[in-house]
């Protein structure tokens, strides 16, 4: 088979790693590859470049994607699907290997109703894809977030302050949770509880009555309990949310009115997502790489690679972007027990 | 309750961690906490440090125990257990949480069927403990050697050489195996799958043709198969097995002379267990400790905290206990699927 | 003696060094420390701390500072010095090491002045301090900013896009300007060149045009040339000046606009000052510190520690603050050499 | 003109650093470049490779050197020089640039006196080159060996241990001042100061006497005072001196002994000369490549380019070669500070 491999959404560390390991098992098992780039704009556009052996062994340890990326869908582009299937049959391409997200799975997975042979690997730094224990990238960035914390939290008990860190995380709070816990922050607040704004300041001004600094870890996509966020530039959108990006400047406003001392934001943002991934980024990464090529050379398509417990499984595409995976309730108390004094 | 708490064996980054998450809930939750010090030897000889959550706020990031460590079993001092039982009730401890390997959660099995209310937390950074996914020490370890690859990558290959770099694991080749794949090692040897010399040689030499340099990672307890290692100073053993921490440097030896390249062994050694915890690690043993907690508050001994998949179950001391998870002949597989040019 | 220690200003790595070396010394040499709270504010309220060897023992690697932080300012208080001389009597202090920055070694030139005997240890991320070398937590600020350029190309090259780093650095662009460098960033902006906009811009789409990723470092403090800065809520200063913390977006928005390419802008902000200290800014604040305790053995008052090739040298602490070091014509030209495609 | 560059010698952080900034100014200044492989091997045998901006764009940041190395000296290779006289005239090469140290220098001196245009570029991590302040690749190097005493430091402490670590270093004591100053190390051992193994015994139970666990750090080529050391092999050299890499061993046995308590020794060995150097040694390999670069375009050969302060300035190679720069007893004088309790 000549199999294409291509990467969509967001950078995420241990793209590359999958790739690697995808092109070496497949060649192993006696299949050609051609590397789309950009997405899957690649396969829309016919951008293609030559992805044996020789171009991917050395990119194991290397952040981004060799491959680039995009979010192109080809489902919103006019004759976007049609397009794929029309260069996969000039290139003589019988399969894709989709690495992506939501997105870009949710794709895979329409293709494959639609007569294209695909197989998914998850990737996302938020860790909210379903069907799936962990995604990788997600430790990489995580690990990103705690360090900044533990560098925070020195200059937090200098100065005896308190400092808010907005982490990624719009729709689903795990990396705020895990780095918040990693991070030893005293107060963790995820997209999927909302927050009360006094109680936050109540729990800061505790702290500061008991002459200790306070780190309070945020998800960008966080909400207000009672909508009365205000943006910075004065905008109030409709449903009180605050823009996202701006809830952790919002919360530190709101700290330095409420307790009188002055509270800074820091936006972790883009480094969150680069550089080159964890041990446990490459390991899950090359082992969902080994599965993909695996799958496709069985001809099990319609299949995304899965973690479950230490095992790489293959479930359907339709249960991976079925729905999002929040944080549970369960796990959010474990971090509540740190909050306080 | 009184709860003592005690870890014992080798140093392994996130003790720390535990020790604060379960004082944290189990203050929360109604209770007091001892500290035993130097594991089981504090609590045979009354040894004991104030443990409330003033010790223990800010030590989360710190590698190594503030209750410090030793390899002490009360089963092999004269008097050990029945002085166990003495200082706990002359000191009025109801419990102990003890956190450690397989040794440390032996005696605590024992102890509970001896009548002693104990529950184990999983420690080793060899991730060698049964009825746990991983145990907390592993991912800072296999980071730490993953990154000594990266390092040893540039050097082999700005000198077109073959550097073989030995890593922890005497019984178990995880620490190897995980390192070996995210360091991109073209061998990796582990104590489960014994090694013919004559074929990594021949590995080494193919990709020495090919104009390649080398990285073999091999466990400290990696063994021939033809029994034909021979100790670096002379000796032999009963068994034809090298002297454990040798295998690396008896290994670069013979590439050296079955290649004429001069190859050399570094051993990773200690580097490989103290200093901070990654953020897996940090959230997996506060996690640990959290459970360890509330299992004391409800009762439950004679159990193991454990993960599996996400969550953390209790499980049978003697579960854990009964027999080495060693690695699976599948997950090897993966690794040689890099070996070769 | 006894001699009194203080650390003011904003955090820095290294303070923690300074105090251990400066108090390991001066015990050696027969005298007797005592820590003041809070920078200046301690001696004028008289608030301590014990700062015996056992205290210092362990902070070599830790960031921040024992002794806490502010940036109170003795002559801008009523009474101020006199508070000072008068705490400095009731608690037998003969000396005082004063650890910081322009400000803080301001007021201890006018102390000594003044009459009281005070020996200034430089201290600042920036590096804008006269008469030495470099000032320890300039090499630590200037790695994590490196670190963050590296992980910030991945994603740039992965997306093929441009991103701004905003860096440290009001009045002098030494940070950005190394780690722009040592990011390979391919247009640096600092204060000390003001920067024409639409020649930024070109050089993005030129490198867009060459299928070229690119990063821009910009420091906080760096200003447009024609005055054309507008804030991001608005408002333009009188001087048409950005506002401090918005040049990084502001650029971000241009190239936006000028190429028509998404451009987003990281703050690195806070994550600069904390955290452990790196290996040279360990040895430079222990060597400062060792300097201080003899200076002060010595009797040798109103001298800064200073940084001198490989030496260490005591200078006048006028010469210290007498102006702003800024990033002299030559080095820009260095990191010219880089620009453009 | 066509300039030659060239990395000899042991593997450097850096190396690559050096490459990318001539081959930029270079190119700006008019000037092609070919690249050598494999050290002075490469225009002995006429081995080169491309080496324009395309091929040095994207290395600034990765360890080794993509033009290999090699230990090969023209002077003691039968028609070596001759060789690469005639290899230079065939390519059209008007001019070398060496990177390399003391050897590498060396044959640039001679090489300069007999008639090939060359310039140096100074590299060793080992720090002992005369005529400039630091060299790159140091203070990666102490970096790593500071981090590795950070993390032994959690191991000690918490087994209330001694553990000796050694560092690069055959001649001179750089690495270990440096790392053992920055890791807090209690004894420091190299090789400018002859060592009394009865003392160090004694410092290290004067600490186990208080409670301390301690750490030793000592160069790979330390010496003891009185020849007493014997291999670990049970040979002992004509001159009393232990082979080179077992010092620690040695010193580790004879605590163990003295002392009664086990101790270990951990021999950091390649992992300090390889990966991706620090912010520091890439700017100032960076900036001494584009002095490089313009020294030859000035026509000024048999220079060596060196760090003296903040400046790049060119020495003659033969003052670079003229001796080994070794640690000053001043500077020993201050890490023996923190010898003791």
């Amino acid at each position: 088979m000549r199999i294409g491999v291509l990467t969509g959404g967001g950078d995420c560390p241990g793209l590359n790693a999958v790739i690697r390991a995808a092109v070496r098992k497949g060649t192993e098992l006696g299949h050609e590859f051609v590397g789309f780039r950009h997405g899957w704009k690649g396969p829309i556009d016919g951008i293609t470049q030559p992805l044996n052996w020789e171009e991917v062994e050395n990119i194991l340890d290397q952040g981004g994607t060799v491959l680039h990326s995009s979010r192109t869908n080809p489902y919103k582009v006019d004759g976007g699907v049609e397009a794929i299937k029309s260069n996969m049959s000039k290139l003589g391409i019988d399969a894709l290997i989709a690495i992506g997200g939501e997105d870009t799975l949710g794709v895979a997975k329409k293709l494959t109703d639609d007569g294209v042979n695909c197989v998914g690997v998850p990737k996302t730094i938020d860790n909210d894809l379903n069907a799936t224990d962990y995604t990788f990238g997600f430790d990489t960035a995580v690990n990103i977030a705690t360090e900044a914390i533990d560098r925070l939290w020195t200059t937090a008990k200098s100065h005896d302050r308190c400092i808010v860190v907005e982490i990624m995380g719009r729709h689903a709070g795990w990396m705020t949770l895990h780095a918040g816990m990693a991070g030893g922050a005293n107060v963790v607040l995820i997209p999927e509880v909302k927050f009360d704004i006094k109680k936050v300041i109540a729990q800061v001004q505790e702290r500061f009555d008991a002459d200790k600094a306070t780190i309070v870890a945020v998800s960008e996509g966080a909400l207000s309990a009672d909508g009365d966020m205000i943006l910075k530039d004065g905008e109030v959108d409709a449903f009180g949310h605050v823009k996202l990006g701006g809830v952790g400047d919002w919360i530190a406003n709101q700290i330095t009115e409420g307790t009188g001392r002055e509270t800074r934001c820091v936006v972790l943002g883009h480094t969150q997502r680069g550089g080159t991934p964890t041990a446990f980024d490459r390991v899950l990464a090359t082992r969902l790489g080994l599965q993909a090529a695996e799958a496709v050379h069985e001809g099990d398509f319609g299949k995304m690679m899965a973690l479950q417990g230490t095992d790489i499984k293959r479930v359907d595409l339709s249960e991976a972007t079925a729905e999002l995976k929040t944080v549970p309730a369960q796990r959010y108390t474990e971090v509540e027990a740190f909050f306080g004094v």
